[in-house]
């Protein structure tokens, strides 16, 4: 049996979980909510600036989980490969700079591009700039997303992927992130946790709705989907990780909504089904 | 590299594809098509029954290739469960009045069920079922679905789990089916296609789209998308599969298109693009 959730102490929420607010408004709707950590989508900070971004974070106690998202890899020509790379290491620096000692990794993948081919681009894309990373004291988490993304999204797909490129890249600046959305149905998930002990870097939680409306804006709250969290969180926290447990929700239905009354459902949710 | 193709010997088409038509009207356009193989499904016959629906396939000519779908073993209550072997056993009945040598399964799923039950649900059904398939010389087929259906259609997402069940079950009346849009995105696909040597009852195509604009009915036209089907069907052929191609694509876009023209692009994707 997974430990029971008795108190906030370790929920961070997604800036894309309330699209509709500014960070302004996340930083502000967060802490009047008593949520102690913020993870921090590139969205929010574009129309600010990473600077200004990371002055109002430090001023405002929220601790800053990671930065989403670097990765997208794969390209037709070696000149995208190199600017994404180059995009890669600016998304390190807006990391640094915004205090998030992570950068999460959708790695990317191409329709144009077979997925061995892809895979190959993931990791020599990651490769050229871990020394950026390990300068600045950024780790990366490559994040294994759902199959059906694999044709424009990620061309990892599964746990067993990522930690088979954790192991090949072999730096501690390298780890993964565990998205139950992603992973839940993968019959090997607990053996997979179990083999990424001590290089778990993320731990990403919400719902698989039935039936789901949307491949990419329908997400569920906690509690409302078939996943059973409670136990991808007993198997995560035995393979060695105890950080903060991530709410991400792209769905329209709750952008459509009061993000206030949103902050309040999600941490119902945290405490009952997580 | 795969040999081309280059009749249409092989090619057999679903009636789900031409969904608008009735079963009178596929017989009619595939064979008037010169389509030599069909695939029925359920949908097709329940308004004429399944004797008339085996007279008719008798008198065109046509080869019956499968009979779609069985399956949806997984239940909450025991009752419901023997509900489901009752049904798929009717089902066998019918594939056997059609002259269908074959049954796709499906196998089911239920958000309510945790995906190692309902595997252990859909062995057990198949194993109830298999004396009932073998008297009537039906054989089963075990389709992987896509991990985006393990909510409610398939508790059985890989090929590597269906190969599995299919050894567990150890009957010569139990394969799998291997169908492109299911498969495509996994990593261990080659070397599971090679593990199902001789066990391989059936082969589907179409093709994913990018964007993938609904879940069950945007499946792509063989050409269209990022599945390389040549590659895949190489590898099928080479596990020993020499059987019909079933093309079974759901898609809103086509079922709104003209059913003739629909088959000459099919037709066309098929020596191309398979």
């Amino acid at each position: 049996m997974t430990a029971p959730i008795n108190d906030l102490s370790r929920l961070c929420v997604h800036t894309m979980t309330t699209k509709p607010w500014s960070l302004e408004e996340c930083i502000a709707g967060y802490t009047a909510a008593k949520i102690p950590a913020i993870t921090v989508w590139r969205h929010h900070i574009e129309p600010i600036g990473a600077k200004e971004a990371g002055n109002m974070l430090r001023d405002s106690g929220l601790e800053v989980v990671s930065l989403c998202r670097g990765g997208f890899f794969p390209a037709t020509s070696g000149q995208a490969r190199e600017e994404a790379r180059a995009e890669n290491r600016r998304i390190i620096d807006e990391a640094a700079e915004i205090g998030a000692p992570l950068v999460v990794l959708v790695c990317g993948a191409d329709p144009e591009i077979d997925l061995p081919t892809a895979r190959q681009h993931i990791i020599d894309g990651i490769q050229a700039i871990l020394p950026h990373a390990k300068a600045a004291n950024v780790k990366l988490a490559i994040e294994p997303l759902h199959p059906m993304y694999a044709d424009c999204r990620s061309a990892v797909n599964t746990l067993d992927q990522a930690n088979n490129m954790v192991m090949a890249l072999g730096s501690e600046y390298v780890g993964v992130a565990i998205d139950v959305y992603h992973c839940w149905w993968d019959p090997y998930l607990r053996a997979e946790i179990e083999r990424a002990t001590n290089t778990i870097l993320a731990f990403h939680v919400c719902d698989w709705r039935t039936p789901t409306r949307d491949l990419l804006t329908d997400r569920g709250m906690m509690g409302e989907g078939c996943i059973n969290i409670p136990e991808i969180r007993g198997w995560v926290e035995k393979a060695g990780f105890n950080g903060y447990i991530e709410v991400e929700i792209f769905s329209e239905e709750f952008w459509a909504q009061d993000q206030e009354k949103l902050l309040w459902r999600i941490k119902n949710a945290y405490l009952r089904h997580v």
